[in-house]
């Protein structure tokens, strides 16, 4: 099973990575806007090539996993090169999933081929288990915490504050709202009773602190409805302690059962991350293995991960899976 | 979706209680092998009939979920009635799936039927959380504890010994052994390294207490190999305090990524269940949704949760899904 990557960013360095934990795939080469011969990647002798190219390199791919930004990479080029290629993309942009699965969906059927979007984890494997228990559990109540992890768009609001040179924000669950809707209880929550937010910021030398955490906390949308901390610390604390991006979170889903709905249940799962776009990359290739084992017997269309059985993600036969799993 | 019971015990009336929470589902009657009316149903009016006469009723259901024990039931049974049925079962003799699901598949192909063995939660759902871990974690090690919960087949031993009127069986995941797991320091844990047994015995009026004890503890495979707590209680005090039937656990994967193995990750799934044969139940009123739907599609033979799309457990569509749930 060959795989390229298009886009080589975090994301793309993540599918690479993960590629190489996966006996049954290899890595074809890279496609990239930039200068290829600027491009230095983790594999030695990796094809790169510029992404103007990529028609010319249609036979040596099976997969293509497109890496770009859902704000505005992914609508324009999942539909586009799902024409000429099984692709996967990590939409994330939930509002617009529809009109990106309508899109995508239609070029990848004209045209025979087969894509997977919205993979990773959230969207992704959160989807599934919210599916999964709610299919189980109809007479429950869902509940998604994010963290401990680092958000990229709350660290970038910081940054844009006025005399702040650097900043990464953490959102962190609340232990006492975990526990609340873990005894069964249904609570009611908003995000800003569920999360608190992090901040570790780097200003300028003589910037006006208290102004700039005033500025934070009062954020609209960002941090005005959280328990916001803010920490200062130095560029070298920065660099040391945050460098990482790790990420995580919960999916737990309540519910009763029996005649008189005295039964109650709870199904829990979560994930803690070292790395948000390594893991990212392993849901991915995991994905494109099925949908090119979907591919081959003969599926088109545009999939999530709603779609694909949990067999096709394996590289083991259905009879060891059976044998070994179940 | 018209549904049939076929064994009327714990899990049969947790289908009979499941069923009424979806919508879409309706149930046609219970097939026992008792006289039909000396069984009394929780659901009134529900037509009981004897399993003798259970192909007079080929055009009334849809799917037959069949509520019969692994060791002798299942093994005949749902092949038998894979014949002229589309079949669910919770087969869960590990070491015979294999056998189980050739001789399934073949009834169940040769007459244009589907069928799905070893649905529930273990066979199942962790079944499922396996899978999905092993294949994006490709370099990692999965763990799986079970409990707090009754184990019915411990239990039962106890009551063989001589002296005791009644017994209940609890075990129970040991919290060290869950924190190193998820640790990520990879320990290699046995059985009884993950779990401790505590039961509660009533003992004959007069019994010598020390021998029921020493015979609980030292009873090989059941508990020699075990940490195994013992309490003496009347029988007033089993009936009010161990009446109900929880369970549960924990699946846990742990695994590294990237260039160099350099970052953890932990995915976690849990349970937490007040009822284990109506949770059981809830999960196969699920899947008898999804066979349903795949054999409207036209697929055929044997199945097990491996090889289903999550969509095809929900009642609702696939817009509905992306649109709400993904």
């Amino acid at each position: 099973m060959k795989i390229a990557i298009c886009g080589y960013g975090n994301l793309g360095r993540g599918i690479e990575s993960a590629v190489r934990q996966n006996k049954d795939m290899e890595l074809a080469g890279i496609f990239t806007r930039r200068a290829p011969e600027t491009v230095k990647t983790c594999t030695p002798d990796l094809p790169v090539w510029h992404i103007d190219d990529i028609l010319n390199h249609k036979d040596d791919i099976d997969v293509l996993i497109i890496c770009g930004g859902s704000a505005t990479d992914l609508p324009k080029m999942t539909p586009e090169l799902a024409k000429n290629f099984n692709v996967l993309d990590s939409f994330d942009t939930h509002a617009t999933i529809p009109q990106h699965f309508a899109n995508v969906d239609a070029a990848a059927k004209e045209n025979g081929n087969i894509a997977l979007i919205s993979g990773g984890w959230d969207p992704g494997m959160f989807s599934l288990n919210r599916l999964y228990a709610s299919a189980i559990l109809p007479d429950g109540k869902d509940y998604t915490f994010w963290g401990k992890g680092i958000s990229q768009g709350h660290s970038d609001a910081i940054r844009r504050i006025e005399g702040v040179v650097d900043a990464r924000q953490y959102t962190i669950p609340i232990q006492e709202a975990l526990d609340a809707v873990r005894s069964g209880s249904n609570p009611e929550l908003t995000t800003g009773e569920k999360h608190l937010r992090e901040c570790f910021v780097v200003a300028e030398d003589g910037a006006d602190l208290v102004r700039i955490e005033n500025e934070i906390k009062t954020m609209p949308n960002y941090f005005a409805d959280y328990t916001t901390i803010v920490h200062f610390i130095s560029l070298e604390e920065l660099k040391r302690d945050h460098g990482e991006i790790p990420h995580g979170g919960f999916v737990i889903r309540t519910g009763k059962t029996g005649f008189k709905g005295e039964h109650n249940h709870v199904i829990e799962y979560s994930l803690k991350l070292d790395s948000n776009p390594e893991f990212t990359s392993s849901v991915l290739v995991a994905y494109a293995r099925a949908i090119y084992k979907m591919h081959k017997r003969g599926v088109t269309g545009c999939k999530t991960v709603f779609d694909v059985a949990p067999a096709d993600l394996s590289p083991l036969s259905g009879e060891e899976l059976r044998a070994h799993m179940l």
